[in-house]
């Protein structure tokens, strides 16, 4: 069955819930530096006006909610991530995501960040689940649950539901609502296992079946090491809506098309709305 | 369950299996006067040397089976209709799909047309059932069951499943076996209706489920109307072949990537061979 758990995130001026009833939420991921040289550099120089840039363009293209990771080489994350996130804020309305595995730079964001901000992410792992979830709860924000422990990501979906009942197990524990917990399935690449995908989208299933959380995915690995990326993901975003995802973390350039698209077909945008509003409206390609 | 049940055509040269194992087979749907003036004018003039290109363009661009349909205002069905699958044996070694609702013209069509032909279409009217099943069964072909009847297209999935069963149980006194029937699940438009493409949806799944029969859509109704059709059509292809699609009777040039791309992803393309062989071979858009 499909649930009706809601998970609200907050930012400056406007706020988004993610949940099964409501339209598929994007998280814009282009403020990330890992393989991009450009943004690596400018975050190493500690300028940010390009992090800037990058949230109100994302916004523009359809981000609902703006990733923020300034993890580089080089980079003092503690000092850089607070005020990367206050950057952000001060330039879009939207929810923040806040995107590292240094509790102390999360911490240091946390406490400047407006809204209710989503934590990316705690994972399986002992040593992350104790950084992690207790700063989840101090603050009371949603944190996304990426289903790998110690072992790496495991191989079976009934193995990846094992991490999401102990990840929910010890959320419980420090008072934390199921509700404000988004797994993420993990996305591996179908040219190497051509099962790779089946396997998340049956996971994607069961979660929603067993535990009725939300889900989120980045829609690029799967393509990895392909051309034409664009349309593998596409066709791999619109199967994981159909499982039950409610939330991508992608670039909105590319993706806010087929997420509408799917919405559509999927009976959530009635009279076609969104889409033509989004139509109308659409923004020009990134140069 | 995902049936087993087989769909044998068979070309002047090669053929080709419509089933859930293998990849989703595409249909080439250009040659149709429908909307088309040039094509239209050219019928109308006897000329076929333009269903010829069309014809052979479709395979460079990866139909499976081209689909002859030369109905148009002032055409003579009877005599022009064998004459150009006649035209398309001659210069493509593919399966043809037989598209008329004229029995007269079908049977002129089916004398000449070599290997083993998909007609195109009977449906649930009595008056279709008597005029088209008949042939079927004597030339040993398969057929494309519309799931619509003199009521029209129904508009629960529950009606349409009733209109296969009719047809099967017609199709069976016969004796044309369920292998040889490939229902069409028929899409309508989500601008007008916005669980119209959910309810085709359903529909396929429990063909697949009840009956186990292959199962054919045309992908662009349900775009009507719409701008951008092309990423609605494509996020509707996707769902469809993850409902149970085995074949989809569209425009190669636009569907081919996504419907291989959705192959891929469904892990029915092991080391991503087809999608990369495309890719490496992809012809140049139409003039």
């Amino acid at each position: 069955m499909m649930s009706t758990m809601e998970t609200e995130l907050v930012g400056k001026q406007t706020s988004v819930t993610i949940a099964r009833a409501n339209p598929t939420v994007i998280i814009g991921e282009r403020i990330n530096p890992t393989g991009r040289k450009r943004l690596a550099a400018e975050l190493v120089a500690g300028n940010i006006g390009y992090v800037k840039r990058e949230a109100m363009r994302q916004v523009e293209q359809g981000a609902d909610v703006i990733d923020v990771n300034v993890g580089a080489a080089g980079v003092d994350e503690v000092a850089l991530l607070p005020m990367a996130v206050q950057a952000v804020a001060e330039v879009v309305d939207v929810p923040i995501s806040i995107d590292t595995a240094n509790p102390v730079a999360l911490e240091a964001a946390l406490k400047v960040c407006p809204g209710r901000p989503l934590v990316n992410s705690v994972n399986g792992e002992d040593r992350s689940l104790s950084a992690i979830l207790p700063l989840v709860a101090q603050y009371k924000v949603p944190v996304i649950g990426l289903l790998m422990d110690d072992e790496g990501i495991p191989a079976t979906a009934e193995r990846r539901l094992e991490v999401a009942r102990k990840i929910i197990a010890r959320a419980k524990s420090l008072g934390i609502a199921p509700a404000d917990i988004v797994f993420d399935c993990l996305a591996l690449t179908v040219s190497t296992s051509h099962e790779a995908a089946l396997i998340t989208l049956d996971t994607i299933r069961r979660v929603v079946a067993e535990i009725g959380s939300n889900v989120v995915l980045g829609s690029s690995n799967v393509s990895f090491g392909l051309p034409d990326r664009g349309m593998i993901n596409s066709a791999f975003v619109t199967l994981a809506i159909a499982a039950g995802m409610t939330a991508t973390i992608s670039n909105p350039e590319h993706m806010k098309q087929p997420v509408l698209a799917t919405d559509l077909v999927l009976g959530k945008d009635e009279w076609a709305m969104r889409y033509i509003t989004y139509f109308r409206s659409k923004p020009k390609p990134s140069e």
